[in-house]
């Protein structure tokens, strides 16, 4: 309908709009900053540099940035200055007259650069690592020594855009007394308030964070974003609202996209195709700045070894720092990052084998009731029956049997990948909880607040349904307030697939204690026990005798006209059943965990080395699905999400400079590259899940690259172990296979 | 600072803005409208008539009114159409070319006429009677018996207009969902949400209604106006926000000004000056609409009878519709009307027996643990004391002895009246409560939840020192958030003088649990135990060990960051201790009730006429004046604003058309007609207040007319009891009782 409002939608009276000048430099110091010019255009209203921020850093963990670059610029597109000004235009305008001289520093765009002994620091003191850890459990070489078979390879992953279609997007403004409201698109109000705080250098009792309506996040809107910061600024020195809107272009540079990685794997299986030792080496790279990527690698350093019953793990991972964009959270967390060479290991050492890569993951699969290698507790795992499902659903052996499809220069193959991802994640502050506030209005009908924020993803309908189903009311009457950090009950925000367990499970018991109290009203006015009461379809009803009844309106109102009443308002928290990990990584950080899998068929041109997708299917290990339609559409979403990542999809950064940086350019899957994507749901019963649901379909993007990659090898017989999968990668592995055929002929 | 968000000042995308068209006629039959040339104006985008509305009625008790008219208008001013433009000017210029075709009716215009037999009816079926009482205790003719003296006259007082600052103003704006979002200049936004939901005939559950910030409401912003109800009603009809502000003309068209009334008053005094009986007839007028004016009427009838030890009180009451503008509440809510009479009365009937007022107003005087004829249980009363305070602060007996005050042209004369006002009421629904959530946030700072409004008159900050005070925390961390339907506590806003005790009881007890919350995590952590912990300044420490401390901040987080925590959010209701009144109008309503008593001295000049006011002061007995610096304030504004009815301000109705509707010629008074203003409190000591506070200074604007009039007795020996006292009346009376004197000379 277009009428939702975003925050670049946002009106304000004296509304002003902001604009932000960025490094051109990879790595430079701030020699001077004229901005005299910019100052004197007609309609510039304020024009800030580093030397007008606050003198605190902020980050995520380490505290690395001012909201303006002062001294140095660490890589390409850092802010550097920000004007405002009656419009856009003007703003943009005056950006031109800003007079910055840089001092070009020497710049480090590789880890191994980065990593090299002597290399220069981006940070001093670091060494230019900003996060490593070291995973060992078992006996790694004792697994070795007992398997059949052993592969080893290396994987090279790349940066992902988020590509959501509305980029980062704020509105802050001032009052007179001094407090500020921030209208962001974000995951997370209150983590954006205590990220505001911290960068303003203020109490965040001071300010007020509400979500506009916001256009997908994919993770790149947790905290990592610097457009609500410098808008906010600006707003504390102005008495008018500041707009800040990052058009495509400047979403591109502001926004973190995803951490690339380079994977060393190495894995065994014995006979039985039972994995006996995995070790694994990573090098990731969160480009200037940390942010979050320290935690974005931790998931690929460990959660893929707990969809297996695997005894004997090593792993070795080191962040490295290096003067491209700075990397952060995306969709997957990290997960894809081992799950494409995991995958792609699975299917070669099942063919070393000679068994089916599915019965080696059935195999291998972790089981409902297990404790996982890292101390993982699964209450659920579907992940055998979304194998089965998968493998049914693709007809995986009929079409892996028939060989003609293999042939000539258009070649078909199949190839299949699981997964698993969390559901909530204790690790963000010892809390994994959710409070929910339920209101029962006059007319019976209900409002919830929460600030869990919904990012299209469906979380508000989920919660409604809850809500509705145990209330006995209609959908409709259920209405899911904004969250704003000042009215709503403290939450941390969407993230982690957390909302439908955590958040779902406090919804249920507000419900639950609100019927109660609808009841116990009810049972005065009724004269009829408590608990011999029904709440159905908005009427209290007598469980023996229909004639005696109220509706949930009458006794609404009657909760509050009465002696000692007041209106209906329910407050709930569900904190998970978890643990920290301890110092070892090890610990059950997690309430439940979701499994996928995922078969694909592709078609390979070996003439042009296009890569066609023909089918494709994912099964959801979500619990169960409160909402199928919303599951089926975030699992679409995800799958095509990975297809880019897989294939398409690549923020090619050159001298730290982003080349490609535009829709044009940055080549998202577009319909015509999408088959009809088939999917379908596994409801194993989550024993801490309302209603037995886990979280949905962030699973689903974790197992795409290695279905793809496993059928492009099933079609062609080669290995790409680096992605994105381009036809020119294509045809050199052809090249380079026939190359090699011909010396061994 | 200029910096406060009126209604008025909001801007949102895409906003219309309206205009109303009024009725030229006080009563005629619609016969068609035209809106065509109208519509086709361009810019315009909408134009509504009565037809376009829900047939449904709204209305305080009786339900009579759509929000446009349609069929018949009864009272010039009567909205008739409305138009939605781009912008202001073309909204207006639309409205002169709506062609409206009425049959003009033969119109009522007194309650005279109203009431005749044989008058036609404005409301079929009413006999133009909109609420009658007869209320009868004791046994009056046997008061009257043993009287030593008994007075009798009639008083007749006249409409004032509520004169905020800030005209009525609404935002108004329809999602995408069909949820209405109104953001009003208002008093109550829960009430404000059933009258919408009841005008527009849908659950109040799909609106949303939040106070924008307001400059003064006086009644006219609880329930009465039309101006947000238009505004919604022209939202839902399109697909854009609407504004709808009213300039000072239409809102002196749109506002419901005070309740004219005429109270012939009967009293006899015993020879120690004790009241004996006391009579009452009230004719009041509510024009063409009821609204709450039957609740006011309700208020003149038998309030003050609860300020005296009386036992014989009989009042009958009537209040008649006519042709005028409707009236309705304000400031005083009808206490006024019937303190003018009986103040003027007690100095006549003092006077009689020889005795000084105050003498005989403290000797019936109400005390604390009294329960008055009513049935109001009198927890408190320092109606004696403000009597004596004002004796002394005025210089009652030496400036009273002092004749030569009383000669020559320019004569000054002292005039005392006291009076009495409820803290709540608990007829509005048996409920009279308030609910607050606190919020602690992760700095120890707090964010309180309310839908009682603040006007200007300093609820919010009294509502924060409670807070602050029960926390041990600064003022300056406590936030006070806007009502908001969506997300606050369900209350009834700001009426009845009831939000100190009302809702400053459930701060209190809200902030007290929230301290113990707060207590048990520190006593956690530090190992103490809890009741030998106390918080100061914002630390808490032990309270034998000054070293063993927490900050409030780092306990606020551990409240979230732990096993089972969760954000600290305290929900507590305060809900009185007192009964709806029964069906003779017995029952203690209100939780308190608090006195006043004023002393003026005037200056009249006998040549002109002219009243000057030299000196002022009012003993405000409101409990605990919690915070005394607004309590003054508050004082002083009713104390001008009884001045301004009681000299100056007048709604002149001729043939229903207000004659002075703009502050050229509706004269409210401006500084040099206000003297250095004096005030101070009695302290009473309320059992059911917070701190031992009542309402403030609602009662202030009780006494100051019969105070006047009184003082212009004293200065020149007429008695005035038709307001406002101009001095065309001065004189008239002045050359009354010249001719008087020279016929028995």
């Amino acid at each position: 309908m277009g009428r939702a409002v975003y925050a670049g939608d946002i009106k304000q009276a004296g509304m002003l709009h902001a604009k932000v000048l960025r490094s051109p430099y990879p790595h430079a110091r701030i020699v001077r900053i004229d901005t005299a010019a910019a100052r004197a255009l007609r309609g510039v209203k304020l024009v800030l540099t580093g030397e007008d921020t606050p003198s605190r850093l902020w980050g995520t963990h380490r505290k690395e940035q001012r909201i303006l670059a002062a001294g140095v610029v660490r890589h390409v597109g850092e802010e550097v200055a920000a004007v405002v000004a009656v419009d856009e235009e003007t703003a943009r305008d005056a950006l031109d007259l800003i007079r910055v001289e840089y001092e070009e520093l020497p710049a480090i765009f590789s880890p191994d650069a980065a990593l090299a002994d002597g290399a220069a620091e981006l940070h001093p003191g670091t060494r230019n690592i900003a996060h490593e850890m070291h995973i060992e459990r078992g006996d790694v070489e004792a697994g070795f020594a007992r398997a059949a078979v052993v592969y080893e390879a290396t994987y090279d992953m790349h940066s992902q855009y988020p590509g959501y279609l509305e980029p980062m997007a704020t509105v802050a403004a001032q009052d007179g007394n001094g407090r500020l409201t921030v209208w962001a698109s974000t995951q997370s109000v209150f983590l954006a308030r205590a990220r505001l705080a911290e960068a303003l250098d203020r109490p965040v009792s001071t300010i007020r964070v509400i979500q506009a309506v916001t256009g997908g996040g994919f993770g790149a809107k947790i905290v990592e974003e610097s457009n609500s910061l410098i808008a906010a600024l600006l707003a504390t020195r102005l008495d008018r609202p500041v707009r800040l809107v990052n058009n495509r272009l400047e979403d591109f540079l502001g926004a973190r996209s995803s951490v690339p990685a380079r994977v060393w794997l190495k894995m065994g299986l014995d006979a039985q195709g039972m994995i006996v030792a995995k070790d694994v080496n990573i090098v990731a790279e969160c480009g200037a700045y940390a942010g979050l990527a320290g935690d974005v690698m931790h998931v690929t350093a460990m959660r893929s070894d707990n969809m297996h019953r695997v005894e004997n793990v090593r792993s070795n991972a080191v962040l490295a720092y290096t003067n491209n964009p700075p990397r952060g959270a995306f969709r997957g967390f990290g997960g894809q990052q081992m799950q494409f060479p995991l995958n792609s290991h699975l299917t070669m050492l099942a063919e070393m084998l000679g068994m089916d890569p599915i019965e080696v993951h059935k195999r291998n699969a972790i089981r409902s009731g297990d404790t996982s290698v890292h101390g993982w507790k699964i209450g659920s795992s579907g992940l055998v029956e979304c194998l089965e499902q998968t493998r049914e659903a693709i007809q995986w052996d009929a079409r892996r049997a028939d060989a003609s499809r293999r042939t000539g220069t258009r070649r078909r193959g199949l190839g299949i990948a699981a997964a698993m991802h969390v559901s909530g994640n204790r690790t963000l502050g010892n809390w994994d909880g959710s409070t929910i506030v339920l209101k029962v209005n006059e007319d019976g009908r209900v409002m919830l607040l929460t600030s869990e924020c919904d990012m299209g993803q469906g979380a508000n309908t989920m919660l409604s349904q809850i809500c509705a189903q145990e209330l006995g009311i209609a959908l409709s009457h259920v209405t899911v307030s904004a969250p704003d950090t000042d009215v709503a009950p403290f939450c941390l925000g969407s993230l982690a697939s957390r909302v439908t367990i955590i958040s779902g499970n406090a919804v249920m018991r507000a419900a639950r204690e609100a019927k109660q109290k609808l009841l116990a009203v009810a049972a005065g006015k009724l004269g009829v026990p408590q608990d011999e009461l029904d709440l159905i379809d908005g009427v209290i009803r007598a469980r023996h005798d229909d004639t005696t009844r109220a509706t949930l309106a009458e006794i609404a109102r009657l909760h509050i006209f009465r002696h000692g009443g007041e209106g209906l308002m329910v407050r709930a928290t569900y904190d998970a059943p978890t643990v920290m990990h301890d110092a070892n990584y090890y610990g059950n950080i997690a309430p439940a965990y979701s499994f996928a899998a995922q078969a694909v068929e592709v078609e390979v041109d070996t003439v042009t080395g296009q890569i066609t997708l023909i089918d494709s299917f994912v099964s959801d290990d979500c619990g169960k699905a409160i909402n199928p339609l919303a599951v089926h559409g975030q699992t679409h979403g995800a799958t095509v999400q990975a297809i880019g990542w897989t294939l398409y999809e690549h923020v090619q950064v050159e001298d730290g400079r982003i080349l490609n940086g535009n829709f044009a350019d940055y080549t998202m899957p577009t319909a015509d590259a999408v088959p009809a994507l088939r999917t379908d749901v596994v409801e194993s019963v989550e024993p801490n899940g309302p209603y037995g649901a886990k979280g949905a379909s962030e699973t689903a993007i974790l197992p795409g690259a290695a279905a793809i990659a496993n059928a492009v090898y099933d079609a062609i017989g080669v290995r790409i172990a680096s992605l994105p999968i381009t036809p020119e990668k294509v045809l050199a592995a052809l090249r380079e296979r026939k190359e090699n055929e011909a010396r061994h002929a």
